[in-house]
């Protein structure tokens, strides 16, 4: 069967479900339940009837029929004898949530486990981990309940996590923003490793952005030459936390990075920021940003974070500029920054954006637009949707504020990369330059059957 | 009268209330409809007999009463008969919301309308602000309609801000996270300047933290004696912005908002959390942080933040880990950081703030909770509110993740400072100890009555 039994498994036991609600294994079972799962689904709970109203088993070895997936809720002593009943059952996929390893100190313990898994042969992910998140196959392993954790739509980043906590937060963090995600495995301290799943998802055609949260690498050769390969095809990005503290082992990994073709984040807010930006961000054919705005100071923030990262500003060209002095009031300053100030409506944007993308000297565009200002309708919406649509070149939004900016922020990134704020906003439009400038490789261009004709 | 009145006036003019729903005079008087302002409201407009049910006046001087206060929401060519009516209805304290000098290239009428204010002695909010909100009189001059940009409940931040639209944005996002604002003013590029609301807001006692967004300063010497003074009583934090592109002039105004105690943000969100931390955070005895927390990766990325700006771990003492042995599962590793792992409920919180707040080797605790872990409950909030108010010793929360997460965060900014990210957090709590370390000036203690007894 192999890895992919994880994310579409057409059985899965939950061992160790519990009756009490606030309990990990109970909720994982609730979320199954919830999520309709269309597959053979066996509870194993020696010490109750039924569970959530389902028929319980006492061993997953008294399940009848044969199950491809077990997911192990127990406390950590028992996890021996469970992975022996999996193997007896030829289970070779198994999710182990609880940690109490080497984690809590038990490092004789964990030794003992790595043995077990290599005798059987077994494909085990975790312990200490959250499992498995598909938004395509809808299986999702996350002991977290849904009214308090939310869940991503379906998109193209997928995510690849050490820590359980970190991976709950991005998860989080994408569904609060309208950010797509495609997979999402946390693979916690002892099996299954990074790599792993690196090279299943560089083969993933839903796949275009990797994303990676990595605390110890457990087998840092391994890691790189997978990245090198997966790099050429799609883009990883990948924060490298509890990072030894001397300056030259920092600028180690910052190499090894760089040649695996790995475009580094400091910060999970940039980790999630790059992401994005990768999976929507077109390519621009050079640096120089014409900056749109309604509102003054917001534009000198954004040429203060440009200034920062070495972006430039671009200068307008004679017929554009002449086009927008006929066309907009006279007190608008035809500059870069444009300001097209506090009162502008959507028309005024429309006429300000549609001349910047047809200047051949513009490369990218930063639209500033705060939807708080009475001017401005709700149509905005499906107008940057039809301008980012209608042409190759880059366009960013930047929409600070506070409920109802968010709000809006969150409907424009359906369609295009938006930020709360200029310094988030610069830094991924920075990072995607800098993908493209330094990381990208150019795929061979396939041969168009139309041209031949 | 004097600068106090556009915090208080009695009575106010709105002079271009228009009857567009979109236009700006109209969304102010909304405003103040809304708000129902219990002073005297004259409305003018001579192209209309009334505006949203009120009786209007051809000219300011036609109001038969007096007025205090005028604001004036008009193009810019009017402004010049308008401020000549002003002066002859004996008004001094008078509002320009709009645009169209200096800002759009007017250098020369700009020039003939600073000449026009100093010939008059009249006190001029403006032209291209936003004006006044304060959220005890209640007053509310930002054209920003309720339903797109919220406003903050009464806290003990002022904010002087050169830019509108930075303005508005703050103050949308401290409603958002439920963070109290004092005053509010958006002074713009001609008249009053910072330092005079610097001043001011020095000697007002609702004020406890001082917060500026400055682009260009008017009088530089003036600005810098003004925080000398006034940050000698309460902190200032602040921004520059459009910085000079060299080194050199960065490092003179370095140097300089040194010299004069102001702490300076880097970003809107560093400028939004330092005032936030300054209003509610305590003077920690030392640099030492315990950090507690249910998930292990978050506590990972809050340690690579503190060795980031140089903030160190505390070691818990004997008495304490013999304590927390003994009362923790065993499953949990009794260290800094002390991660109570996934499944930790509200008492096991409980149970390892309460000693490490009684640890003297501990100076401040950051407490990283997921809320979204089904075994918290939403007691904790009375929890973490009881605990930090049963102590002098600093606690900062990090709550980080989506929707309910930041609804449980902004419920505990109301009792402490509390943070979404590691790296906003360890920035934050990093100014803080700044400010005191450097910038603090303590107190001469008042003679206390009882210890004379």
């Amino acid at each position: 069967m192999g890895l992919k039994t994880f994310f579409e498994p057409k059985s899965i036991a939950i061992v160790g479900a519990s009756r009490h609600p606030r309990k990990i294994g109970n909720v994982i079972l609730r979320n199954f339940l919830e999520l309709k799962y269309s597959g053979n689904l066996y509870v194993v709970n020696p010490n109750a009837e039924e569970v959530l109203g389902q028929k319980t088993y006492n061993s997953i070895k008294e399940v009848p029929e044969p199950v491809e997936l077990a997911i192990i809720a127990t406390p950590s002593e028992k996890i021996f004898s469970l992975l022996e009943d999996c193997s007896s059952k030829k289970i070779k996929e198994i999710i182990v949530i609880g940690a109490g390893f080497s984690d809590s100190g038990n490092v004789k313990q964990e030794e003992k486990l790595k043995e077990l898994i290599k005798k059987k042969k077994l494909n085990v992910l975790g312990p200490n981990c959250l499992g498995i998140y598909d938004s395509y196959s809808g299986i999702d392993t996350l002991f977290f309940p849904r009214e308090k954790l939310d869940r991503p739509k379906k998109g193209a980043i997928s995510l690849v996590c050490q820590s359980g906590s970190i991976g709950a937060i991005m998860i989080d963090k994408m569904a609060q923003e309208n950010c797509g995600i495609r997979r999402f495995i946390s693979y916690g301290t002892i099996g299954l490793d990074e790599s792993d799943f690196i090279e299943l998802l560089g083969k993933d055609d839903h796949t275009k952005v990797i994303c990676l949260y990595i605390e110890n690498l457990k087998d840092g050769r391994k890691f790189l030459d997978a990245c090198k390969r997966v790099s050429k095809k799609k883009p990883i990005v990948a924060i490298k936390t509890g990072l030894p503290k001397t300056k030259e082992i920092k600028n180690i990994y910052k190499g090894a990075f760089k040649q695996a073709r790995i475009l580094q984040a400091e910060t999970l807010d940039e980790l999630f920021d790059y992401a994005r930006i990768l999976e929507k961000g077109k390519r621009a054919s050079g640096n120089k940003m014409q900056v749109i705005t309604n509102g003054g100071g917001i534009a000198t923030r954004i040429l203060d974070e440009l200034d920062k990262v070495g972006l430039k500003l671009a200068e307008l060209g004679k017929q554009t500029i002449e086009h927008l002095h006929r066309e907009m009031p006279s007190f608008v300053n035809i500059s870069n920054p444009l300001n097209l100030v506090a009162d502008a409506n959507d028309e005024r944007f429309k006429i300000a954006i549609e001349s910047s993308l047809q200047d051949k000297g513009v490369d990218a565009l930063i639209v500033s637009l705060m939807p708080q200002s009475p001017a401005i309708t709700i149509n905005i919406i499906k107008l940057m949707k039809g301008l980012y649509e209608s042409t190759e070149k880059p366009m960013y939004l930047v929409v600070p504020g506070g409920s109802f900016a968010d709000t809006i922020k969150r409907e424009f990134e359906e369609h295009l990369p938006s930020f709360s704020s200029p310094a988030n906003a610069v830094k991924a439009i920075k990072a995607l330059e800098k993908y493209y400038s330094s990381f990208y490789v150019e795929k061979p261009k396939a041969k168009s059957k139309t041209s031949q004709k």
